[in-house]
């Protein structure tokens, strides 16, 4: 078991009719909110009316920058700093999935800086401070509502890049399950197979793999979405399924799955943003496309034993060939594509998938090469 | 699945010598130490030297309050209020175990309070604010490193009693496995027993049972601190069996393994709490007698569900029954007793036990008569 670090300020308010407390927590930190939303969606489902009247109450004045993309782009962004800096706005709130808190992070952090916001994609520049951000969340997938990176796609360039900061850490979260009751299937699964990727990431890629209490929390997380997603599919209406599941996605990418395993990384990650940058696909489908593929050819590379651990937790399987087989029938039960045909996106295109991901893993530090990245996209023809 | 918060802000610093990066954090917080700690087993085994150097060495003095005992006396934490108060310190640091940690933050708290420090624990006043409080752990148990709780026993009425406030989450806590590698059997023993207690006593007297992801969650804390004791007895010396036992520790009662589960309470404490202030036993030593004497009375009042799927995904076994002598050979193997007459405590004494623990069965707002507690204690006979 490796040395880590443990340090998560964000406060999580959970359950039913959570998002009104957010007016009196926003009010604390300052006077004017960038309200920073999707498609809409929250107009449907009564956040938006619920939070801006809590806001309002509270005394806190609103901007608003709707319009956010499912793979939020850089320009938004940026539209998004001048906003809140033009109207003065002093903290973020984000309603919707990790797509909008996403965006809020990078404007809450470009708002307070000179330089161009992209530099803390592309390493030339680190977050050192940030508005305070509030979220209230819709969607349980990324996780990005307890932690303190973003990701945001430059359209310009086709990158799909990353940035971190303690300075992100969102203050407060509101989590109601009963504001996902009405999300499309498809967002189920997509939500299902990112908190998936989030878990094994660092499971199946660490340095030390001797660090019990983590492996135990990982395939804990695993079997709840695999069983709370399994119950949702039977019946949307499962309130507690929701909440089960709301809160492992939360879970997975807050600190706590990778603690001790040393170095780790995020291939699977690395790939997929190559899938949704050039293709614009919904990340979860690129992450249940590639992540079998990567099972298999982590099979090869490093053997069995991980796979097998890992499928005899949470599928109740014995060999690492069932557990990659349990893994795409649950992906496939949820609906997500597991092939790249499946999504539409033809074989010939691998050496340009590949070539765009290795920017990702060269920035990221890790230690992969191209013809590998193709192989394992074979692999997922 | 009830509404419920969680709000952490503790920083754990996890591994090898981690002790020496107190110092810079303490001098972000003040200037002068209280340093408190226990019997000197921190002198022994490296740490008291390697923590009044880093803090001398980043400029922050120290005066010092040793003699905390394992179960923390209330005369002594007045000592260390007037010694804090003395000697000017701004900030407090505990080397030790749950005990001395749990001391550490009464003092911290009482050093700002005007009033007697005891009114925290009887419930006549809250703490609103408290010393700034780092901690260095040497004892995995009681998950007081990462919580803002603390007991403390007033020797002279026997009321061991709690208090609660966010003021006392220590602001950093330094977690090294190494300094457990000393650690005599029945400390091993009794801090296996302590965590399981605070795994289990939201599981079993949840108001709402349908929280998926935190049973697995609790399942997954079970068995990690089952499997590393198992280990520890097995070779003492085994580093990563040690860190998997004191991170499992401090995630048992940092809020994690009761999410969701709504009213619940800590019906096995406040038993064991008679029983310790009582006859001064190790709190380990005391929940090895009640919660196996619990278990069966649970079946009794409540059926064998909960205890089936616990006993299965922990024990690996079918039945309440089986589940309950798991549990049973589980503390029987690491040492502990599971009788009152195997800590020398006389069957006669139990009408005396369910008065004393009746005060905090009140006190915590818990629906128990003392009929029903001297039912369980017979149960322990």
């Amino acid at each position: 078991m490796q040395n880590f670090t443990f340090a998560n300020p964000t406060k999580i308010i959970f359950g039913k009719a959570v998002v009104a407390k957010l007016g009196p927590a926003a009010a604390e930190a300052g006077k004017k909110a960038l309200l920073v939303y999707g498609g809409g969606s929250i107009k449907k489902n009564g956040v938006y009316d619920v939070l801006t009247e809590s806001l309002r109450k509270n005394g806190v004045g609103i901007a608003e920058h709707p319009g956010v993309k499912p793979n939020p782009v850089l320009s938004h962004v940026r539209a998004g700093i001048a906003k809140a800096r033009k109207e003065g706005c002093d903290l973020v709130v984000a309603a919707g999935g990790g797509s909008v808190i996403d965006e809020a992070k990078a404007i809450a952090a470009g708002a307070l800086f000179s330089g161009d916001v992209w530099d803390f994609f592309c390493g030339k520049a680190q977050v050192r401070e940030a508005l305070p951000l509030f979220t209230a969340l819709t969607l349980p997938a990324t996780g990005s509502e307890m932690n303190c990176g973003c990701v945001v796609t430059n359209e310009a360039t086709a990158q799909k890049f990353s940035a971190q900061g303690p300075a992100m850490y969102p203050r407060v979260s509101a989590l109601d399950p009963e504001t996902t009751l009405t999300l499309p299937r498809e967002q189920v699964a997509n939500g299902a197979v990112d908190s998936l990727a989030h878990i094994i990431e660092g499971y199946f890629t660490a340095s030390d793999t001797d660090a019990a209490v983590t492996d135990e929390i990982v395939h804990a997380l695993a079997r709840s979405v695999v069983s709370s997603t399994l119950r949702i599919l039977e019946d949307p209406a499962d309130y507690n399924a929701r909440a089960s599941m709301m809160w492992s996605a939360t879970l997975a990418l807050n600190g706590l799955a990778s603690c001790g395993y040393g170095r780790m990384n995020f291939i699977n990650h690395a790939v997929e943003h190559s899938l949704s940058a050039i293709y614009d696909i919904a990340h979860g489908a690129g992450l249940a496309i590639v992540m079998p593929a990567w099972f298999r050819h982590h099979l090869e590379t490093d053997g069995p034993a991980r796979l097998e651990s890992f499928g005899r937790a949470v599928f109740g399987v014995k060999t690492a060939d069932r557990t990659i087989k349990a893994l795409e029938a649950f992906f496939r039960k949820a609906g997500a594509p597991v092939r790249l045909k499946e999504a539409g996106i033809p074989a010939k295109d691998i050496p340009e998938i590949a070539e765009n991901a290795m920017q990702l893993i060269r920035l990221w530090g890790m230690k992969h090469e191209q013809p590998e990245i193709e192989k394992i996209l074979k692999k997922a023809k």
